[in-house]
């Protein structure tokens, strides 16, 4: 057989095109705007496309009663450049992922186990919320607020994916008392009262 | 001369294809999500691309002694599909532009006229605000919560610029109080007790 | 207390800028290459948001004893314009979900139940396959040939979200065998013999 | 053989999702930003996807001794929604395609007979020029001044593509003198002097 | 209480993943296609999102009795990756921000001060111009040629956002005169005639 | 004239936002998401926007009687961030380019010598081909399998132009058989049989 001549330099030539099918994120460089710069196609294995980090359930003995596990492209390099990222929520009996958004995409929840009352708000203050049961599945729409609350008598476990390979992630209650921003800040742009904002502040750590 | 020929019959060959140099929105029609179908090209004058809204202050005797007035694609149709808005921010003395996002875009703003103290917040729970001067322009990246407070002895002017042409704003009190979210779904998601919820709720006109 | 009259010419001024946060599909009329146009606001309820197509098996009592049910944006609108979509994948012992394409968008998969071996080959013929186990998640990049097989002794179940409201799903030996593309062009692009392709042609329901 | 339960429904199924591989233009409707709204995929046929209009010369008659021939969606409607389109040049033995930009696209060039000058001027006022040859390429980047100039002793004829399917076209003598804006903004924008405007815009057609 | 244990480790978790709330450029590490690379975020101060140049007035003593100030990313490094920027435009009494493109975004400017006569032409070479007063804003759609004129008696002022964090500016006469493209080319390409090519190119500085 | 002072210096204030113009591919640095990082803007000349590696014939010597030569951004690296490339296609007399998808981008072919049957196959398994002579284009959407045969009595030649500056080219026959992908991973997914992929794999070299 006499094929390999056009064969083998056709694959060669090709080889240096093809990285782009995939960015896995050396992440030991810096970011830029599209993510991270790539690891050389050469040492790229299967297992950089491979994360277990959401294969147990995240810890919810805190306040919320409930844990985030992110597998965003900083947890899990092989996203890096595809516009997609997933995560897991574990929400104990009575827990809650508090009033959040994600600043940078837009979400799909699905239920494996339990029940979960989330909803969403618009920008024309439009409130959209149900309680979902197991196989259900729910989008949020980009960077609006929103909530998930575990409305049954058993852990409840969801998966959620993003349209973003880095979609972040604010927590209002975080944003707005655990760190350092003055108080009086937080009391003008809020309407809340000295009190709620310093007793809260006090529970999640904040400062000032 | 015997010009004309090619000339005008590449112009009229064309004049179909350059329609999409813009597409000033035609809001009698349903959006799609790239925005609003295009007025057709014979219709369109340079009216369509000037707007005069944002040319008088906006009422600021209300509870936050503010007022911001879109220049959106819903309120100046020459901006679909071009990526880009604006709008204008009028703050009396002691006024304020509370928390909140823009889910659809980042902003830049121009300080005009006065003293205005403008911050945001980052995922991470990064406080990040300073105060801005007559010609100091500050950016908030997308999606993030931000305000902006007259810290001045009198009336404070800015007008912003956004990287959408709808970029959304959702006020966070809005959002929570002013409403039919229930106070218990609202308390949960947000650690506030209820007499605050209902407090603030009484104030901004929310439900249940 | 004198609030009002800022707030709800606020809240009625910023409503019809809103829509934009949404576009849940009118799946009536044509589609664009941003997705559908969009349902009216005044009729967009949180039902739009959520879908249950994906809460129950589909049905493997079929030759690949494996289904793939989709929600892209055809069959839920609320994902219209928001870049993401999911689908359920469930296989039987020995099934399997073949060779195939997502022109549109990249994938996550996350194992629920059993195991499952996935791999993709890229651009340069590089081959990445690996055993899934629950709780794994493997991404599969953009419009590169992908597998899955149920390589576990019990029913295996996954979900897989995408970067896209409508990725598409292009099969391998559908593509081929299942359609009226003439034996004689199956044969000269792909190398295969003609018995081969008539074969599958008539396993497929293919003709010509 | 007991297949077909499944696979003619799972094609079923998909059917209605797999339309967003192509958006055939319906340029009956109006456009929006993204491209016009879609053929439905059940009139579509491989006709959409074939245009023959490049495939003769265009009329190089004309003062410029040169021709443009477009294959944007407006003339192409198969190309919409897919971020790419062609244009055939013919240029005649000291013919030239004047000084021009494309709003909304890059465009690489290929000369296929001839030799041909061609050059653009980057936003630095740098200078990029070389004579192509057949077989040659050379890129454009978007939106900046270019031209081309039939540098040989015969006919040249180039293909160009864009990285848009509807990538616009202003060229820079049209946009200035073959039109109604009023030779004293044409002087006061331009520096040019009022003869010279006038006599160009004689030559081409201009009014005011 | 017993908070922390959650959300501290939450909070750390999640702070690798939240970089990409913002990228400020290193402007010392080279361009890419999306932006400057990222500044480590433990650097990043709210000085990063605060510019000043735009506070004082530009230069008009000049031919062109006007001056245009820049606040893309190279000048404002916190716009890096946002997709916005501004500039500011001092024009004298009497004088012009001549014809120019910026061919990588569309324009929305805003007058502050004066009277401006601001226009611009479309690849159909349709005209689009009129003048505005104070408080109005119009919009440049990307990459047309177009320009700002002083129609009052005092001195004008205006801020310009942009739809691109680097939009570029390609000034009409600097890109044609003010370099060393060969007087010839500009000839054929423009049909100027040589007179009026090198009358220009000496005031602008240009070459050959 | 006293021009100069303001023109220079706006020239110099300028030049380093102007290098976004375009970004020539820096290949010495690792590639990112979207594309290489440039190589200084000092260091650009006329000739990073020019190639010539499609000007002669690939090798049509081989089993397929074909070669395709790519224009990509590693071959070309002034296409890098522009979002366009090229190819050259070379189908001697019984040759065929086999089934195959561009991962990332959209494809218009020009028959430029000879004639070509061209075709794809969409998500819904709908059949697209046709016979295309000289001067006819036809555009292949993103991710498709796609085929081109020589349909002639003489070479064929086609320029391909793509909607992205490194689209990817997966070759059906050699992601499946040019590789270590087991046998038996091949089978499962593909439904052929074990003599057919041994086969194949033999003659492109395929292991396992």
């Amino acid at each position: 057989m006499m094929i390999p001549i056009f064969i083998f330099s056709l694959l060669i030539t090709l080889s240096s095109a093809s990285v782009s099918d995939f960015c896995v994120a050396d992440t030991n460089q810096a970011d830029t705007p599209s993510g991270y710069p790539c690891k050389p196609a050469s040492k790229v294995t299967v297992n950089d496309f491979v994360y277990s980090g959401l294969g147990k359930a995240g810890n919810t003995s805190n306040i919320i009663n409930a844990a985030v596990t992110p597998a965003f492209d900083a947890q899990f390099p092989g996203l890096n450049g595809l516009g997609i990222s997933m995560a897991r929520l574990d929400i104990a009996t009575g827990g809650v992922v508090p009033m959040h958004t994600h600043p940078g995409g837009s979400e799909v929840l699905i239920v494996i186990q339990g029940t979960i009352c989330a909803g969403f708000i618009s920008s024309a203050n439009g409130v959209y919320f149900k309680t979902l049961n197991k196989g259900d599945i729910m989008v949020f729409p980009q960077g609006l607020l929103h909530f998930q609350i575990n409305s049954g008598k058993s852990t409840a476990l969801a998966f959620v994916g993003f349209s973003s390979q880095s979609p972040g992630l604010q927590i209002l209650d975080f944003a707005l008392f655990a760190n350092s921003l003055p108080s009086e800040l937080v009391e003008k742009t809020t309407f809340l009262d000295d009190a709620t904002v310093k007793k809260l502040k006090g529970v999640l750590g904040g400062t000032n």
